[in-house]
């Protein structure tokens, strides 16, 4: 174990990096810009998956999977889409490696098995969905196609950071086709809605949910819903989006249908994603100077158990009751882990378990069997309680569902303290100097966005959904708006 | 739907192709090699997922994930896996796009952004695993590591087909790390039982546990042990390999751990793989003329409902009793599909579910409401009877159990009749020539073993690990062997 980790006054990132290495979630890898995901932090991705893909099939949709490599000749065919993911490609050229004659026991790239077309390992896959939806879709009846992809993306970014950016990662991504427009935006904003559900009764981090500007929407789609996220350091975090495509990509891959009564017109398209970044946002949201806290319903396991014993014969007495209570807690669907090993002091138990975050632990000793006690002490709170072990079962499982509840509130409140209005310029700097998110009248134009972007390093998080509609005067420009969007320094 | 697929008996290849299609498992992409799998393959596949999750975890193994990307100084590290695998690499040379000056609104690679050092995507992850081993591995406490990644993975394959032979597929790679040569040995037998139950319990097809000659083993093993198969037209499936890798990798990638007692010493290896080639297994397995067949423990629903009826009233009555009957076969753990789409014919319906192998279909009329019957039919035997209406769960948890059962035990008759013994090299050709398992005598060597393919197109599928220890001679060479080999033409 050894010392603690840098505190998050003394330095917010180093902290997060510090805390995603030693609570053994991931760590760079020696290709450049990737990370290996270890087993705690994938367990937590697990979860996560497990209850997102649960949403998923519950509305409906059903997973498939495409091909990783994207012919460089359908990745231009929708042009914006291109457009915007060209300059962060890794691109396949060869097929073959070959001894080095020059290097023995060394391979170099065969020049003769260059491919014709060079192959892009995809950022995202509408292109290679639209291209391949073309075969399945004639008529109306063959709509809508509701289809969900787990799966591994490439975005060659220059300045990486665990989990919130890296070269590649790890995401779901839906694609979706419709007959109308009506249709495709109903999905569009149905899927934001699990996405928050997900984001907040799950992570336990609340969101805002609205609508991107045009310089933040994805490229090649007509609208961009989101849902943004605050950090513990004031900044804010894009944790999922679900574009609607409108017929850009039916169009670029020539794609139609026949309706009801005959006509022919192009399918309509959504497509949505959350990603590996979803692991930052979560260790952002709650965690503090001692490490990890997970909020229950996430955690790999919610429960750890630590036997405190002098000797062979009080370990084996003191591990016996422990699996009794364990098996109770798991009969009431709660997940446990008894650490039994001698190999590890209980007091680097302890500390290792408050690193990971593990909601509660249970500490029994010698003379808590005598008495028919264990020790609780909540992650969260760092409140230690003695309980009778008749008990136990029912208290668990109300403090799991007490942990989940306050680390949202906690969250709702920090995000309440960090959301402000601004009605000048001056207000407004002040106010994203100090972080969080920053209401303000904008003038609706990308020159004012970018030149605010220029000079204070925010941008628009959103419009809001449930934005009020009011009279007011860009706070930059002067010029008229009809409401308040929201401004904050991103991730 | 059209009409019927070609028979296996006209032709078996064109059989599976037109199978695969038509009942919506997967088809080939825009990508040389690379399939879609489409949605109602790719549940058959989360099944299969699902269950060897499950039987990971039971024996102590955590999911994680590792890059993508192989640097090609990593990949050289261990010579003879690289050897192994040098030829059917894609390799990602440039890691942007550009816009083609002399193409208005196409992209081509930015020679600019050439890597210093190329990425080899992962035809297998020991590389890249064992680097990172490295540092989480410096004492006995490290050990053992037990992990297993889901991924997908590219080895250029110049003859592709759908499931059996892609450039890209997906699968499981489990890399374990152990103090002793023996945990290692033991850890590699141990998932090879895991495969043996997977197979025979979940897909229904029996298979022979059993190690590889040197010529068909992994590239970088001490020992390969696998799972063979016997599909319908007489050819071997490899489906599934389990490794013991010694201490080839931890030397390659300088990986020691501190033993209890003070000395150094290299780690010792295991890892192991199943993948989407097991849709190909299990397709040549069970499926007939009609289409797919399904063992109920993978089917992606086991039941589906088709009600008949005349007009509005009639349909919405027959719903309403199918939709009861569902709940209550749904509480017994069955799934149930409940097709009730006015858009296509009862017959249809018939004819797709009978290619899409659900196991068990029910049908339900007026005159079934007024006797308070339903029809049944299963999709393993054709049969089709009537049932009490309230006797049906019962009935169908004891005709999905029937049906599991049965496509085991034919496919392990299907085995014993296609398994023989060859006493000489003539009835040896005689035999591999109608199909099947041959077991014979071999004299070890790699020649006699190159020689005998060369003629006959047969390999050694597997020293079986049951092999009885007899003196005999070699069936080719005539010199002494210990004990028969199974010899088969192989996918």
């Amino acid at each position: 174990m050894g010392k603690g980790i840098t505190s998050r006054a003394e330095d917010y990132s180093k902290w997060y990096n510090e805390l995603v290495e030693r609570a053994d979630l991931a760590e760079h890898s020696a290709v450049r810009g990737c990370m290996v995901i270890k087993p705690y932090g994938y367990a937590i991705w697990e979860k996560m998956q497990q209850q997102l893909d649960k949403m998923f099939k519950e509305t409906g949709h059903s997973n498939a999977y495409f091909p990783l490599f994207v012919p460089k000749s359908l990745f231009e065919a929708e042009e914006k889409n291109a457009e915007g993911f060209a300059k962060e490609c890794a691109v396949v050229t060869h097929y073959r490696l070959k001894n080095d004659e020059e290097k023995p026991g060394k391979l170099k790239v065969d020049e003769k098995a260059r491919l014709e077309e060079e192959l892009v390992v995809r950022p995202t896959s509408e292109a290679i969905i639209w291209n391949t939806y073309k075969g399945w879709i004639q008529s109306y009846r063959d709509l809508p196609i509701l289809v969900n992809q787990w799966a591994n993306v490439v975005r060659w970014e220059m300045r990486t950071r665990l989990f919130l950016r890296t070269a590649e990662f790890l995401w779901q991504e839906g694609h979706t086709a419709h007959a109308t427009e009506s249709e495709a935006i109903d999905e569009t904003k149905k899927i934001l809605d699990v996405y928050a559900t997900f984001a907040e009764e799950f992570m336990g981090m609340p969101v805002v949910k609205g609508v991107k500007s045009e310089n933040e929407r994805f490229a090649g789609a007509i609208e961009t819903y989101c849902i943004e996220a605050l950090m513990q350091d004031g900044k804010a975090l894009q944790a999922g989006t679900s574009h609607f495509l409108g017929q850009n990509f039916a169009k670029a891959f020539d794609v139609k249908f026949t309706a009801q009564d005959g006509k022919q017109d192009y399918v309509w398209a959504s497509s949505w994603g959350v990603s590996t970044r979803l692991m930052g946002a979560l260790i952002m949201t709650h965690s503090d100077d001692q490490g990890l806290v997970l909020p229950p319903k996430l955690a790999p396991f919610q429960v750890v158990m630590v036997p405190i014993y002098k000797g062979e014969e009080q370990r084996n007495t003191v591990v016996e009751h422990l699996s009794e209570i364990k098996k109770e807690l798991e009969s009431k669907g709660v997940s446990v882990k008894l650490d039994d090993r001698d190999t590890h002091k209980p007091g680097w138990k302890f500390a290792e378990y408050e690193l990971k975050g593990v909601p509660l632990r249970i500490a029994m000793g010698m003379r808590d069997i005598e008495k028919g006690t264990v020790e609780v002490a909540r992650r969260d709170t760092m409140e230690k309680k003695f309980y009778d072990k008749h008990d136990l079962p029912n208290k668990v499982t109300h403090l799991l569902e007490n942990i989940q509840d306050n680390l949202y509130r906690k969250a709702v409140d920090f995000r309440e303290e960090k959301t402000a209005t601004a009605n000048t310029y001056d207000e407004f700097k002040t106010l994203i100097k100090s972080g969080g998110f920053v209401h303000a009248h904008w003038d609706g134009t990308a020159e004012t966005e970018d030149k605010i972007k220029e000079e204070t390093k925010a941008t628009i998080r959103c419009i809001p959904l449930d934005q009020k509609a009011e009279e007011g005067k860009c706070i930059y420009s002067g010029a008229p708006s009809k409401g308040k969007v929201i401004f904050a320094k991103a991730y």
